[in-house]
């Protein structure tokens, strides 16, 4: 029987990070090639191509620096030659790249591949709001799309410390076969068939935690940060009832770690939570402060912005005032201080 | 019709705080006797009567100091004058003192009367194990009696930041009576009908607190240290399920303020989590290090010790990890540096 190939589409932090680990075990395990390969998007460093340093060096000195890669994860530059021969894709990329990539994957994704995507995020879609990124794997490329996600930054699980995450995949084999791959003494994980919960809960707990922040900054305390962070969890989970239940969401998602771990500890640190600590704090936009926090964007109010369109569209402001009160904050349509008033006549607590 | 009346028996700082928004709100509700009676264990302040200091400034002195009573809160020395017309008794003592209280309780107790319980702990009973404070109430009493949990200090509330409380009430017209008494603009209450649930997870997250403060103190980061609140919660569930199946324990409960939210403040600020920070950075015995943390004893030791007999007693150990490993470490059993080695084979990640 043909060995098993595994290709990890992305070499960002989290990438490297789970091709060490990938690397490493289909080492140890029968019924896989050897070899992973790890797309690369090529750049420049010092002259030599990245791709080449992580070749002789094994380490990707760009996004994961100090942490020695197994010697069978191969970089490659072509996205076409790293999926090509591959049964299974771990797509972990910057999501604003995943339309891009799929139509470069498209034309060469193996029959009987499936993918999984390690991505935090959504899609936007005009129509309807926001689209799972997996859907969009899934309908661009015709194959089944599991997810791996949970409490789990790139940095603390490069570098051993215990953490955990949760499979989401639909089809249990798919699902024990990732768990095989993504599993270590350090790295524990639990599968789930709850594919679209698992995702979603990554990207809405981005608002909830900008609401932590703003709390934070206007000097409220450890049980009124409690409070928002659950408020924010119920309007995580109705939102998922409301727009995706024909997706069968499961309740016991909520308890994994791709659920509430993983939002304990966006809202205890992370850029979204600084991110709300400073608009609490300043008077600046969200564009000064973005510029102000290291360049990068934070996800939560990008996230806040599409689910307040959404919501706006059907009419259901006044069901989630916690992810409206929150988008308002960023567009500096509402004073920070006026959070908690908007919080006042809860659904959960009527 | 006659008017009802509300007793609160017990005047810490949170039955205090409590007959704060109590004596408010019986005023402005229509149908409750204007006077509310407040059992104070009576002791002297500077040769003054702690009683009479109370219903003349209006203020605990003791425990509660700097907050304003209002006037109808009634202060008195005596249990049975505090208890023996109240159709609505709310028990906020340390729990060392229920057992007498209900003694001294039961003959006076008015017929039709119910309780609610305030209080977080467990009282050991020889042959089961654990039983729970209400099911004291409830025996000895011979009264319904339903709690109120949540993340929620006596010193936020009684400041007036927004918290948020669960009401767990079997008996739905008790639950919304019990909410118009306690909900306030700031403070604010969901009413589930788990009582039992509601209650065990506020005395079983403090085992788990010891835990995060155990990783604190080993030097653990963000992701690991929600991994071991995970794996905790994990573990209140299935214990709550185990051995309180019979009693309809809700999946639900989890999500409300008594569960994540109080979970979360728990394991991120209080005695217990200090209490496991110092079991993993000194090597003090538990009772050397209480005597250095203000002399208060932190609940979250004693609970793993209860817990831990009755799991060993039914050879079940193996499926809670976590409470045992906290428990043996509290007892200087275990090293605090093999806390993690003893997660990595969880069931939650079989």
């Amino acid at each position: 029987m043909a060995l098993r190939r595994v290709s990890v589409i992305g070499s960002g932090n989290w990438g490297s990070t789970i091709a060490k680990i990938v690397g490493y075990n289909v080492s140890e395990l029968s019924g896989f090639h050897n070899e992973v390969l790890m797309w690369v998007f090529e750049e420049e460093i010092d002259g030599q191509k990245l791709t080449s340093i992580i070749n002789e060096k094994h380490e990707n000195v760009r996004y994961l620096r100090g942490v020695k890669l197994p010697c069978n994860v191969v970089a490659t530059p072509d996205v076409a030659h790293a999926a090509k021969d591959a049964d299974v894709l771990i797509i972990v990329l910057p999501h604003q790249f995943l339309r891009r990539t799929c139509a470069q994957l498209k034309p060469v994704v193996k029959k009987g591949a499936y993918a999984v995507s390690l991505m935090k995020g959504l899609a936007m879609s005009g129509e309807n709001g926001i689209r799972l990124l997996t859907d969009m794997i899934r309908e661009e490329l015709s194959i089944p799309c599991a997810v791996m996600m949970g409490a789990n930054l790139a940095s603390e699980v490069s570098q051993e410390y215990f953490c955990e995450a949760t499979i989401g995949a639909s089809d249990g084999k798919i699902g024990t076969e990732l768990k095989s791959l993504f599993q270590t003494k350090y790295f524990r994980i639990s599968i789930i068939r709850d594919e679209v919960g698992a995702e979603l809960c990554g990207a809405l707990k981005n608002i909830v935690a900008v609401g932590s922040g703003i709390i934070e900054g206007l000097g409220f305390k450890d049980n009124t940060k409690a409070a928002v962070i659950r408020l924010g969890f119920m309007e995580m989970r109705a939102f998922i009832f409301q727009f995706f239940g024909d997706r069968d969401p499961q309740e016991g998602t909520f308890l994994e770690s791709c659920g509430v771990a993983d939002l304990i500890t966006t809202c205890y640190g992370g850029r979204n939570k600084r991110m709300g600590y400073a608009l609490a704090t300043s008077n600046q936009t969200l564009e000064e402060l973005e510029r102000g926090l290291d360049g990068q964007s934070a996800q939560g109010p990008l996230t806040a912005a599409e689910v307040h369109a959404m919501l706006k569209q059907r009419n259901l402001l006044d069901k989630y005032p916690l992810f409206t009160a929150v988008h308002k904050i960023c567009a500096r349509e509402l004073p920070p201080s006026e959070f908690l008033s908007c919080l006042c006549n809860h659904p959960e607590h009527m």
